[in-house]
């Protein structure tokens, strides 16, 4: 599978579609709010800026997208407002530079941009500054933009994809299925598909970091969301309940002849949920950035989380198939590319009612990793 | 109507996109390839550049927009290779910036992208350099990009559409229709449509110079194709009888009772053709651009032309096919909006055998002017 073209969040805005489908990951970029107000504002505190250079990578196409721009620029006029000894003056050129694979919808973006450039003058005035927004397709997994450009960055819900399925799960190469009935880590899956995922992610995060460090300034900061994993365990069941419920949906349409077993056992998502060590562990040996900040956050499966809301009671069906919807805007590229357009309807209705059946019995939540990390001079 | 938010090239790949009916303007690009070429030679051979700006304004979607950026390429390579004296690595960034409005299809340039990137290393090896390729959504009728940032710009076929339909012509405002029965400047127009026409032409072809005067760096040039007209008088048919010819087949179909005679009456295309010396007013007016060169090329309807050319024999009926369908392609989504989905179709077949019928008795040409103008340090 070229993972590079074929994975796109759901386009257009009808019933299937991410943007009508990403409360999930609007609820993560709520979250890491406060804490890219403070990225933003130590960015500001220690550099001189003339013409600040942002970028979000993996921008999707939804309201999520314009959501964090407003919040990047509400940080920066919210703390130009609260500092008199500011480096940053109000003819300060902001460059937003939006980024997502080759086949993001950014039509549907560039459409709702008239109407956000309107609503922000009439918010903001004169503080807005000029502000030049454009997009930048490519893959983060290598260089994006010209050297030493950008002085924030941000990424939210796109760094647990892969740039490929680890290449030591084909089962081709490997004679036979390595992965049988599962379409990523599972309790059942053997060591070798473990370590191949874990090596693949390594060498992607470390090529994402190598890749900006060239296209950052000294100072500039990042603050990256990805899903992840509460141990080092990668087979618990925050990091990979959804995949092993989906491959069990899979599985009743093989028992249902409506598709070739093989297909499964050959599929493999190209999705890594790491464990705080790992994104440590690469930090610290490409070299180019410094921890600020590490944290995790738990998040239900269908956009809900925190503490006040643990207790609430639940919708269980209508909670299966909000999850439903949300994971099929995500993955419904690759699926159909592998498995046809044909089963998509039905797969799904499966997964839902296998998603109800398992939060009436468990409340498995995603683990959310916020990094801050800083571009050493 | 809102011509920044409506006005799109044909979008998609199908029969009438514009992505497969733009010979034309692939034409143009072709008869302005040497000047693009002198203009990239001199800016490398008179700046000392270590990341190089290339904005193509107007960039539409489809073949020519790829098409440009090679060229574009191909001239600062081949520039490289002739010059031991030049201030210009191998190691210069190529920052491409293609802009269009807000509707323009870019999902369809990113889709092709990759592709391109791959046959450009192919091509060139090293030589390439670093390339980087961003879209920049909006009307270059004000401000696009952060200032001193641009070193070439680029602009084909794009420059002859007005910000807006003339004020001075909403029929409204006038208590009746001043230009009855036509779409555009015709000989039966009153003066004070010719007026208002002239006047919207200079004030948006102003605003361009000066939004372009704060993007570009002292010595940088642009290269700007439009179509234009051989005269001072603006009613010539090289420069509107292709509009004359669509408000007459738009009548026809009022007298088929197909639309209202006051539909037609309400609509004026957001278009000019200025001649050689209104160019030259607006840019000596604005200040900040000398002129380096102004030349015209005559172009036949279909996308032919040169002098070599003159004297093949004309398919009729196949050259007002191809007529209607270059036309259509670029202003249906202006008719869709006014006229409404349905008629289009008929309007168009109308269209073409009007063509047919008029370049049996005249070979009417276009008026291609194209300039090149220096950024005064």
């Amino acid at each position: 599978m070229e993972v590079m073209q074929i994975l796109h969040m759901n386009k257009g805005v009808g019933e299937t579609s991410y943007a009508q489908n990403s409360k999930l990951q609007s609820k993560i970029i709520s979250i890491t709010k406060p804490i890219i107000h403070d990225a933003v504002q130590e960015i500001l505190h220690s550099n001189n800026i003339e013409s600040m250079g942002i970028a979000d990578l993996g921008c999707s196409s939804g309201p999520n997208t314009l959501l964090l721009i407003s919040e990047i620029i509400d940080a920066i006029i919210r703390t130009k407002s609260c500092s008199l000894s500011l480096h940053l003056s109000a003819t300060t050129e902001l460059r937003v530079f939006l980024n997502d694979l080759f086949s993001n919808d950014f039509n549907n973006i560039f459409m709702s941009l008239p109407a956000f450039y309107n609503k922000l003058k009439q918010e903001k005035g004169p503080e807005l500054g000029s502000l030049f927004i454009s997009a930048t397709p490519g893959s983060f997994y290598g260089r994006l933009f010209p050297a030493r450009s950008l002085h924030f960055v941000h990424s939210s819900s796109s760094l647990h994809w892969l740039s490929q399925v680890p290449p030591g799960l084909d089962s081709k190469a490997a004679g036979e299925a390595l992965n049988k009935g599962k379409i990523y880590i599972s309790k059942t899956s053997p060591q070798c598909v473990l370590d191949s995922y874990a090596l693949q992610f390594h060498n992607d995060f470390s090529l994402f970091l190598k890749s900006r460090a060239e296209e950052m300034f000294g100072g500039g900061r990042m603050v990256l969301s990805l899903m992840g994993r509460p141990s080092y365990d990668p087979t618990t069941p925050a990091s990979c309940y959804q995949w092993e419920l989906l491959a069990h949906a899979l599985m009743t349409l093989v028992s249902e002849g409506l598709i070739a077993e093989e297909k499964v056992d050959s599929f493999n998502a190209p999705y890594y949920a790491p464990c705080e060590e790992e994104l440590s562990l690469a930090l610290k040996k490409e070299g180019s950035f410094l921890m600020d900040s590490l944290e995790a956050f738990e998040i239900d499966w269908d956009g809900g989380g925190g503490d006040q809301e643990l207790h609430h009671t639940f919708d269980m069906v209508g909670s299966g198939q909000k999850v439903a919807k949300t994971v099929r805007a995500v993955v419904e590229s690759m699926l159909e590319s592998h498995f046809g357009k044909d089963i998509m309807d039905h797969l799904f209705q499966c997964y839902a009612k296998l998603v109800s059946n398992h939060l009436s019995k468990s409340r498995t939540r995603y683990i959310n990793l916020v990094l801050v990390i800083i571009k050493k001079d």
